[in-house]
């Protein structure tokens, strides 16, 4: 277990509410989840701002820089402190980031939502990923997952407008659910708090509400996840960074119902659990 | 109406076959929507990666680079040029562009789809930014638009996981729709088309199915557009700018229902409308 950063625990509120007009003239008051700037900066050097709701800010700002490449260990990072007030986060590293300007220079923007920027070289990364190459799923631990996800407690069910990452052991058990007005900002947090738990991916399971793009699926594979599970669909560069690392990515997962697009071999396959009624 | 400048019409197949397996261990094979990259270079300097479905390449660069304020009017584009076999689009401005490399430097990781990256002074335009005030929707103009986009051929309804936008006249008449893998890059698309068309956005409505996050708020008043529609949701951002331009802002739009969040003064209602039966 590496030792951790030092770090605040800011909390700003989520939602809140707003007047609505119906298509009858009615007013209501619904809620609508918080969109806050999250300004990064390393070494009080200026790095990147964030859109995001601010459920998790010290694991979303950990996951980005780790997901970005920015940051190689944990023990890279001093301390992360958050500050709503000036809508900051300042990240002291133990050594500095060498030669941050260069690697942050390149642009690219992806189809995902929320964590739109990668900087450059990532893919790079990709073809010297390997995934746990004996991990598997059972079907029944799969309904159990989207079950899990389908009760759970959210903003989205309060707000709407928000993505939601959940990360399973390879049992089902629910290990972390995080929201965000960008699915990104969710698996980055989530990537954020891996890190901070000393947990691997190797036989975890990533949920996602949203689609699996290419930028989810290579978040995914630096991670060391070997299932991907949306409710959503894919893209075809998704389905072809997936391949070919042999991830397992199983879209349209609701209900008893899913799609194996990639890695169907690290499925169990228990069909006769396809006939069992839904859970109303 | 301006002088367009020279452009391939560069095509590419916007969707893929891939094979599924389903719960019952059933194969069957699949459409998926393109994902591709289209590294833009302005004046033989690179700027930025794209990631795109491909469907309008040469619009998504010209939108580009008017929503980034790169470019402020049609006759600095001499020329745009896909070539889809190195996934570049050239780009000849008649002047350079002033201090690019100072304007792209600043990073905002949006909480947008597909068009993550906002270089910065991006809202400072904002509060220059004025809709035009006398401009009004009627509740059967908004009814036709919701009816149109529900009929509208679409690689959604092929394949899924892409995000279409749309420019409707003032009357309801579709004027363009666009699909992407992410939302951000349809908006930039039809943003280009309107350049190309001499088009203002003052009495236009604009339509996504996605979330009206700040981002695309943000773009929707560049363009000068004072009617923003969405099957989803808004974020607090989008909101908040939202409120402040004055621009109508109308969530949840399905059948006959709506939510008019912001702007409501420029809703003609007609809520006897809401009484009629929807189409099936």
């Amino acid at each position: 277990m590496p030792r951790r950063p030092t770090m605040t625990n800011a909390s700003a509120p989520l939602t809140r509410e707003v007047e609505a007009m119906d298509e009858r003239g009615r007013l209501s008051t619904i809620s609508i989840p918080a969109e806050r700037a999250l300004t990064v900066y390393v070494d009080k050097r200026e790095l990147v701002t964030l859109m995001t709701l601010g459920s998790a800010p010290e694991a979303l700002t950990l996951g980005y820089l780790r997901n970005q490449r920015l940051v190689r260990s944990l023990d890279e990072i001093e301390s992360i402190t958050v500050d709503w007030d000036v809508e900051a986060v300042a990240v002291k590293t133990t050594g500095g980031i060498a030669d941050i300007e260069e690697r942050t220079s390149k642009k690219v923007v992806t189809t995902g939502c929320g964590q739109g920027s990668v900087f450059g070289g990532l893919m790079d990364d990709i073809d010297r990923t390997t995934l746990s190459p004996d991990a598997r799923l059972r079907q029944s631990v799969l309904y159990r997952i989207v079950d899990t996800v389908r009760t759970v407690q959210s903003i989205y069910k309060q707000a709407g407008s928000v993505h939601g990452c959940a990360l399973f052991s390879g049992e089902g058990e629910l290990l972390y659910f995080i929201e965000d007005v960008g699915r990104h900002n969710a698996v980055d947090s989530i990537a954020g708090r891996m890190w901070l738990d000393g947990l691997a991916g190797d036989d975890k399971v990533f949920y996602t509400t949203g689609r699996l793009t290419s930028e989810m699926v290579i978040k995914g594979a630096q991670m060391g996840i070997p299932f991907l599970l949306s409710r959503s669909g894919t893209t075809q560069m998704g389905h072809m960074v997936a391949d070919r690392l042999g991830m397992a990515l199983l879209a349209r997962c609701t209900g008893k119902h899913f799609l194996a697009l990639t890695g169907k071999d690290r499925l169990v396959m228990e069909p006769h659990l396809a006939d069992v009624l839904r859970v109303a």
